[in-house]
């Protein structure tokens, strides 16, 4: 049976899983595509850092060009992250009619129109279920096993890294700057941790999975997001006392008007799947019409977890599932089903957690909730605990309120932050009480 | 483009969900499977009968050979359930050229074999993912998106009606029969809950589950199995004192010795993510080497969770992907990847929860203990209550032990069980002390 030759363009992290597996699991990975796999190139500028993983002798090149003039190589797996000169490389390994897969999240959220017209013209197919939730199925799920459904909410934990600092925020009562840091100390987070913690990485992975469900050609740049930079463990304390997580949730859910997407930190009840998704995991709820609630949990980034998701992705393009996926899926084309657009973010209603720092006068808390009762804002809950935590006459006070529109939520805040009682700007983060228990 | 005509055999509640799909989301299901679906017939020997979805006139029919003589259905699915006439059916299906599609997972564990080695040698396929956990795509999981893995372990709630019973004895102190009653007034079990709450129907489960990740052909007869009519509410009292629910896992694990296979209450901590789960759900939790962990949980059972996993099947079937995914996986061939055996049950180490009920005298808890060190089971903690529990002058006593042997713990127990200060059988379950956090 013939060989199937995969090429690896980008030697880094992820790219040395990826030949860690194919070496040295060759045997089982040949299995399991039906033919012999050989990891025939290794693409990468630097040829002489040490990585933690060894590759065979003379796979390891600086030359493009040894993927792209040989016709034997029908795989190659795309790990240089970022846009350029990950996208230029892609084109090329496509015009030169390689099957990509890829887990380049942003290259696919900037570019994917692009990338999958130029796929669709050369007759090949890009996979991409790493580019999203790491080892976790999530491309996978959505776009093959529940094709019976029409996909009604994504709710979804989607940036490790940020997942692990605020649990370190709330399981050690350690501040925002002390979490990022044992974060970078572990590997968690960057050096410039900036794209994951301000949400921006979160976002791209949502505008897939929400093309992926929903049709939707979304930009996300567009998506609303917040990141967790804004919350302070003062945040984290005051949930736990209501009962409540503070998550990164990316969301995408259908609503009348079309479709409401944000990324923002949320507040999750306790005992709900979301809420115990701790550490650098990563977590996909999933509702649809006929199979109603699916919970998809594990890693979701990494050397090795994401590594399974690319080696599945050749294994699936060797044996061909991959190739009617492609064109099943239509994905980033014209004839993509029914676009759902999105809907217009100010009428998205929600419950929101809210912490004042007013003046410690009397008065204060009714001029507050005058201006929340004008927006049409009610309130659930207050806090506001004894002065022990008052500081130079100024005190947090916390308020839930019942659903309102984001559009006079943004409003009455704005008016609210202009009131002479009030110092720094108000803490507002959404609160999650869809019905979310296992029950 | 041609049409792909559909057939279901089999107009139960399955087979209602599934034609009410196919008939009301007819746009939907031939735009995801490429072209035209339709229902073409189906097949049940009562036709008069009321269901909670009226078929198309002309569709029901009492008649196999509609299908069998037709050559223009392509894909039929299989929903008569149990083993005769199911497995007949599946034959006469397969030889007649249909792909089948079946949800019948006591007939795929008992004539595997006989099945696929039909559908083999006819060129036809068969899908299974609606066998095994309902709507979640663990069969999709497992055979596909982590094929790039040696899976370790899979450890998984398979039933929802042990499950929902076991959550309403826990959450409301109720007595087994009284709970059995519950899921049976809304519907989450039979009149005769046997197959369900005697684990024979997660053994079924199991038995595919573990064919499909370790090659295993177990018989699931042999699979040792303990029902959850043995758990007491008093059990799930002391293991919530503990720190545990009690939950009906199925579990596979590679072991040195081989395949370590057995379903059976067991201790699993609050908090981790299999204690969680709760009512009639479903949850597998994979280990795999290189992703790590991987947890789905989702709907085991119910009308439309399972429609949604045989309506994925029948799209996947008419696209292709099935017949790939159908050779690939080679699943009940002698060319199986290197099959794994069951290991000796005895062999198999584990945390027990023991309760005796004995005489309530000095000496009795050494008389206990005595035998236990005799076999070299070491305890960890013990629980007795002060009289107000005795009754007659018996008492309850629970013992938690440190890692034992299956085989010495069953030997201590046969002795234990018949000194004279031993009223009852003993209690004893496996506790899950697996590191199964979120972390």
């Amino acid at each position: 049976m013939k060989t199937a030759k995969v090429a690896i363009v980008g030697f880094g992290t992820i790219g040395s899983g990826v030949a860690r597996l194919l070496v040295e699991q060759r045997e089982r990975i040949s299995r399991r595509a039906g033919r012999p796999v050989e990891l025939a190139c290794v693409v990468d500028p630097d040829i002489n850092r040490c990585r933690n993983f060894t590759l065979p002798k003379g796979v390891l090149t600086r030359d493009l060009s040894r993927v792209t003039q040989d016709p034997e190589i029908e795989v190659a797996v795309e790990l240089v992250g970022g846009l350029e000169p990950a996208r230029t490389i892609v084109l090329e390994l496509l015009r030169s009619g390689k099957n990509v897969v890829t887990a380049n999240k942003a290259l696919l959220a900037e570019h994917g129109r692009e990338l999958f017209d130029c796929a669709r013209q050369a007759g090949r197919s890009i996979a991409l279920e790493a580019a999203v939730g790491g080892g976790i199925p999530v491309i996978a799920a959505i776009g093959q096993s529940l094709s019976a459904n029409q996909i009604e909410s994504i709710r979804a934990i989607l940036n490790g890294t940020s997942n692990f600092i605020l649990t370190q925020m709330e399981e050690h009562d350690r501040d925002y700057a002390a979490s990022v840091a044992e974060a970078q100390r572990l590997g968690y987070a960057e050096a410039n941790p900036a794209m994951d913690v301000n949400g921006s990485d979160a976002a791209q992975k949502l505008a897939i999975l929400a093309h992926l469900a929903f049709g939707a050609q979304v930009n996300w740049k567009k998506i609303p997001r917040i990141g967790i930079d804004t919350v302070d463990v003062a945040d984290l304390r005051y949930a736990k006392e209501l009962g409540y997580s503070i998550k990164l949730l990316a969301v995408a859910r259908l609503v009348p008007e079309g479709l409401e997407l944000h990324v923002s930190p949320t507040l999750v009840r306790h005992g709900s799947p979301l809420a115990e998704v701790r550490g650098a995991y990563n977590a996909i709820r999933i509702i649809g019409d006929a199979v109603g609630q699916v919970f998809l949990h594990g890693l979701g980034a990494g050397q090795m977890p994401t590594a399974s998701a690319v080696v599945a992705d050749v294994i699936d393009t060797i044996l061909g599932r991959t190739a009617i996926t492609f064109e099943a899926l239509g994905l980033w084309s014209g004839d993509r089903e029914a676009p759902v657009t999105a809907g217009d973010p100010d009428m998205a209603p929600g419950r929101f957690y809210l912490r004042f720092n007013v003046d410690d006068t009397p008065g204060v808390l009714a001029e507050l909730a005058g201006v929340l009762g004008r927006h049409k804002i009610s309130i659930a809950s207050v806090i506001q605990h004894e002065s022990d935590e008052e500081v130079d006459g100024v005190v947090s006070l916390v308020i839930m309120t019942h659903s309102a529109l984001e559009g006079a939520m943004r409003q009455a805040l704005e008016e609210i932050d202009r009131l002479a009682c009030v110092h720094e700007m108000t803490v507002r983060m959404r609160v999650s009480d869809l019905q979310e228990s296992h029950r």
